[in-house]
């Protein structure tokens, strides 16, 4: 079933005439369009049974055909009143808005009363919670998407590893991989790429820079593509020259930690108990202070979405859920470690979509 | 008169009992901090009497008073409800809240429900207008950050034309140019740096790839930096070889009609002036339909932000207004030419922020 049918199926159930959906990202989501208006509007009305109409800055017209859209569009110019526009043709589809789902979390209050004065015997609910539910849950052709996500991601680490040299600073590295993703055709990270060095990879949200890479230094490389709209999201950590035993500890911790909480994923298991099997192994070994955030993050058209692998929430995994599991030690006195996969619960267990390899890396000093 | 005196002031002008501020670039605006909270509350609440608070995540307090914010500040975890604590902040102060002024372009209808909720008795009205009205006007401090992101907006072209060679793709003079400018400590430039060459330079959003350097292309450069949260943004148009009569006609016309804009702004001038003064130069020179866009738009904390410099907008420019005049012709059969300089309105002229030169630059070929 399409995402605009299976709107129009909720909004049956829940005796609502129609959804207006504004974020560019759900607009994407159910339309396949996507686009940044800033301020001009842009969004999908969809109904219990007429068909969908997506309005938007006259100049996109043509894009939004090229996506595939074959339903109604409604282009309008700088000049024009975008509101009107809207009712005008709604109205033509002989509809009457009585109760109308918005994105609560996302619309503007000026937008709001803009809509109340279009239809001031109207009511608004949220359609919120629906779009999180039926995103948190990828379909088959999402999972494609995503896999070839991942696979870019593990291509941009095999750059960046085989980057590393003596006196190479982070950020000549880190343009060699964004470069290398553009000539693949990549024109966005899905973040700022990270490559931090020696006591830089103990700060978790460190800032790649003009340090020059030295033996015996790990190397952390955390990054991610946009692919057809869709993100990735991976980090591993290499060893310049032979690392110290206390390194390979460390390294080691967090490998385990990371491959026991990749191996718990399956259907029925709580994100929480996930958060607990790494942070268990890491607290066993005697870093667990060291283990400063949450496990993970859903992953999708956002780079961070739902849902949240932390110690604190109960949602319980389902099939076609997509989230990274990302544990990490940050010891000051010793090296920052982190490994991040991409993951995907399956019908009774897990697929990984990042393949680069986790053992621990020794990139030769000469 | 700081930012937060300005809207005390008119507060009280408008018998309004606090503004509560939540866009990322007015926090910014008002108080110096910078953050992006994504879903999680930022926000500043000015009184008309009152010292103002600042509420935000809790791991962000640190931060706020160390860009030298001395106020109040009210910090949150994800396990607070942090209404509730600005609710109690602003009780603290004996304040009551009947009339609230909030951002309404920017606020969403759950924060506005949430808002709702909290002071059931108050009325909510718009202080949109009022802060764009505020930002439009630079003082002489971000006039001072002003020129000096331009200053790395003219040195990032430097690094550009000084690349240029035959055979290099737009691909690797771009990320040469971002590496040079990361190596001066800018993280950030301020959109998706643009180099074109040849026949791509007749597109104005065209996007840079792997197409090589030849002797005869013009290449076309649109970049800007960040620089202590302040955007700047140039374009030029250099010649790799000895171009053609007709491209040098091209590049002429341009050239003109951005210096008669430059040198007809000064304050009392409507911006939709300065478009038409450019534009007849195009025109009268026989290219007017190669000359697609609006002649420039204003520049500060954000890109593109008030005056928009279009052929419709009455705005008066008036002294520290700052905008970008950037002409081109994009003509597919010959090329494309943009010329683009940062201005600031001056008491009774105009001072010109960008400084690389005008003069068509010939870069030669061996």
């Amino acid at each position: 079933m399409s995402k605009i049918n299976q709107i129009s199926t909720y909004l049956k159930e829940h005796n609502l005439d129609a959804a207006f959906i504004t974020t560019p990202d759900n607009v994407f989501y159910v339309s396949g369009f996507r686009s940044n208006p800033h301020e001009r509007l842009l969004g999908v009305v969809i109904f219990q049974d007429a068909t969908p109409l997506l309005i938007c800055p006259k100049m996109e017209v043509p894009d939004v055909k090229s996506t595939g859209w074959s339903s109604d569009i409604v282009g309008h110019q700088d000049t024009d009143n975008p509101w009107h526009l809207l009712k005008q043709a709604i109205e033509e589809k002989g509809i009457q808005i009585g109760q109308l789902a918005i994105e609560k979390s996302h619309m503007t209050v000026e937008r709001l009363e803009a809509l109340q004065e279009l239809f001031p015997q109207s009511s608004f609910t949220r359609l919120d919670d629906q779009l999180n539910a039926m995103r948190v849950v990828k379909d088959g052709r999402e999972l494609d998407i995503l896999r070839k996500a991942a696979s870019y991601a593990d291509y941009a680490i095999e750059v960046g590893v085989s980057e590393i040299a003596e006196g190479k600073t982070e950020l000549e590295i880190l343009t060699a991989i964004e470069l290398a993703m553009k000539k693949k055709g990549i024109s966005h990270m899905s973040f700022d790429t990270m490559v931090l060095s020696g006591p830089k990879t103990a700060s978790p949200h460190g800032k790649p820079g003009d340090r020059k890479i030295q033996k015996g230094d790990f190397v952390l490389f955390d990054l991610g593509v946009i692919y057809e709209g869709y993100c990735s999201d991976i980090t591993r950590t290499v060893s310049f020259g032979e690392p110290s035993d206390v390194q390979k500890e460390v390294y080691e911790t967090v490998r385990k930690a990371e491959q026991a909480a990749v191996d718990a994923v399956k259907p029925g298991v709580r994100a929480m108990d996930l958060d607990k099997i790494a942070r268990d192994v890491i607290t066993e070994a005697g870093y667990g202070e060291f283990f400063t955030h949450r496990l993970g993050h859903g992953l999708g058209i956002s780079v961070h979405e739902f849902p949240s692998v932390t110690g604190t929430n109960e949602m319980e995994l389902s099939e076609g859920m997509v989230f990274t599991i990302e544990p990490g030690i940050y010891d000051p006195s010793i090296t920052g470690v982190r490994i991040e996969d991409d993951v995907v619960v399956t019908k009774d267990g897990v697929e990984v979509l990042t393949k680069y390899p986790k053992e621990l890396i020794i990139v030769p000093t000469v």
